[in-house]
């Protein structure tokens, strides 16, 4: 069974397009006839390199320009929540798009496919060469993620000068990214019946120490190229127990790391173990089981910093960890802008503001036509 | 399909008859066959009122003695783990019998069995009256508790002005039992994005205070007719997390206390609530989620004194909770001593020593034929 492959018109309005891509489902895993419409909509401009590595769909110019940016979005959404299909509605006279994606990133797809439509077709004169990624499974486990694939096999197309990922930033740019690691701190203790207790070693209890330092430790916050980064460190799990009647004989604390771009991986796990090196010393162990490198904003790339000033507003930090580091590991400045609105990413609710489509469009086709830095 | 009855030989020396009742498999909620067997030996004596309650099998002595002995031993075992049936076998040259149920507490139940074919017949001319209570159910959940059942709709039956359960303890007089009480802590916080940290508050850093406390009590050690109890207070539960890049906002502690009988669960839970004072001011939840009191040792009291007197040996507090808190609450004295290994219950090297049984039968022996007090 196969469901006839659905058309997008390009030349249609990016608010009329993002609707298009909304109402095609494409949850984690099931993006194929999205992809299949994207990729035939794009061959059928003419004037770009088309490639397909699984369900990620890449076009680029070959205009010889001095510089390349790299437009990226993701295809797939979170699961469907009985918010589809979409609809407009109009709240306190904002007029807004709802449905799955809208926001978490169909408006940004749509934006660069009107990008693509403008200045992917033959005779056209972009200032830079441009390269489309469009991927799949940026919504489930790291593994998966098709950015990630695409990376391994097709490294070649992600190469440029400045990297745009158009993930929801409410119309702001957001520079680099934090790094994250996560660590596993596991108590000792020695079981025993709770009615003897001295006879055991109360793992749990033993856990008070790292907690304190959790609860006291000072996160830094970083200035860099004019954005602040604020770290964190926190618990995000914490587990022990045998039975109701039993000394536990381990505690486990999970603890997130969430750092600024001025550190690498290695010298954020080295300022963990640092921070807990009382604990470590007393016979706790540590283990790594999850790191992600940051990315600097790197604002100051000729690139970036015309992005920056076509886009005329404030630059912020991003904090959370995004796709811009897979740029940021290969070199390449890299940063989010997107017209969707993050706090309503992955929610039943989920929805577009209709005004802040073409503004995002216009500012895109604003550097992209300027001259050639 | 119905196994033949098993049937016991009360004439048999204590050994034998403790091996026959171990290769009668009673696992908790399989002990009908076993009550059976005890029922019919019980009623073929012609001296005891018999009385079945489910599979409980209860028989006493009317012989207006001016004092009466409860004597009581539950019938269940643990899940047999390989180690039936019964074998005999010589280590360093000490006699043991290995077997589920040895120790915990068939070895106990043969002691019980073979003073009823002593006092339980025609002519027999015990200095106080006996009841022997076989129970069920003792090895699992407490509202399964066949003494519990008992005490519900055959409460009479209980009276006494001594209870002894013969549970395994070396062949110590073990005296009361402490209390147990469980509570949960809950530590509120605020769910935040751990790359967003400031926006929350972090719940499992909320416990550090409550964690500290634990470790720093200082337990109470409290002597009651002689005897020393030792308090403990821990946690033997701790959980929180909602996911890997998430603040968590509860972290749940779980604390059992055990507690002197000195306390009644009252007071117990109101030092526990002194306690954790700082941190209830501060937020914390506390529930009560199981409470059970403790028992005095009632030594003192003359049916008792004269018991530590035929045993001959010192008794010692018994820690842990025990089924002698079921006769305390109602005002009966009661007291832990058999001649099983309490540290060989529940394992798979389960055995008695044989050369442990005798004694036991000779102490009670007697204790019952001496003069009545």
């Amino acid at each position: 069974m196969s469901d006839p492959l659905p058309e997008l018109d390009l030349t249609a309005d990016v608010l009329t397009l993002t609707r298009r891509l909304v109402d095609v489902p494409s949850v984690s895993g099931d993006e194929r006839s999205l992809a299949d419409a994207v990729e035939t909509a794009l061959r059928g401009l003419g004037g770009l390199e088309v490639e397909r590595v699984g369900d990620a769909v890449l076009a680029r110019t070959n205009l010889d320009r001095d510089t390349r940016i790299v437009l990226a979005g993701h295809l797939d959404t979170v699961p469907v929540a009985g918010n589809l299909p979409s609809r407009l509605d109009s709240v306190d006279g904002q007029e807004r798009l709802y449905g799955c994606g809208t926001s978490d990133m169909k408006a940004g797809d749509a934006v660069m496919l009107r990008l693509a439509a403008r200045f992917g077709v033959p005779g056209a004169e972009p200032a830079r060469d441009l390269t489309f990624v469009f991927y799949d499974n940026e919504e489930v486990e790291a593994v998966r993620n098709g950015l990630g694939r695409v990376a391994r096999e097709r490294r070649g197309w992600l190469y440029g000068d400045l990297a745009v990922l158009l993930e929801p930033t409410d119309g702001v740019i957001e520079g680099g990214c934090q790094g994250t690691l996560r660590v596993v701190l596991t108590v000792p203790g020695r079981r025993a019946h709770s009615a003897r207790s001295w006879l055991g070693v109360n793992a749990v209890h033993g856990a008070a120490g790292v907690l304190a330092t959790l609860a006291g430790y000072a996160a830094r916050e970083v200035e860099i190229d004019g954005l602040t980064y604020r770290e964190g460190l926190n618990a995000v799990r914490i587990e022990g127990g045998v039975a109701g009647n039993v000394v536990p004989d381990e505690c486990r604390i999970t603890v997130n790391f969430r750092f600024a771009p001025d550190r690498d991986e290695d010298q954020a796990l080295a300022h963990v173990r640092e921070v807990f090196a009382d604990a470590l010393a007393a016979g706790v162990t540590l283990e790594l089981t999850d790191s992600s490198g940051g990315a600097l904003p790197g604002l100051s790339e000729p690139a970036a910093a015309d992005f920056v000033a076509a886009v005329g507003q404030p630059p912020r930090a991003k904090l959370g960890w995004t796709d811009v580091a897979r740029f940021a590991a290969f070199g390449i400045p890299a940063l989010n802008y997107g017209p969707g609105d993050p706090n309503l990413a992955h929610t039943v609710d989920e929805h577009v503001r209709t005004d802040r489509l073409q503004p995002a469009e216009d500012a895109l086709i604003a550097y992209l036509s300027g001259s050639d830095a």
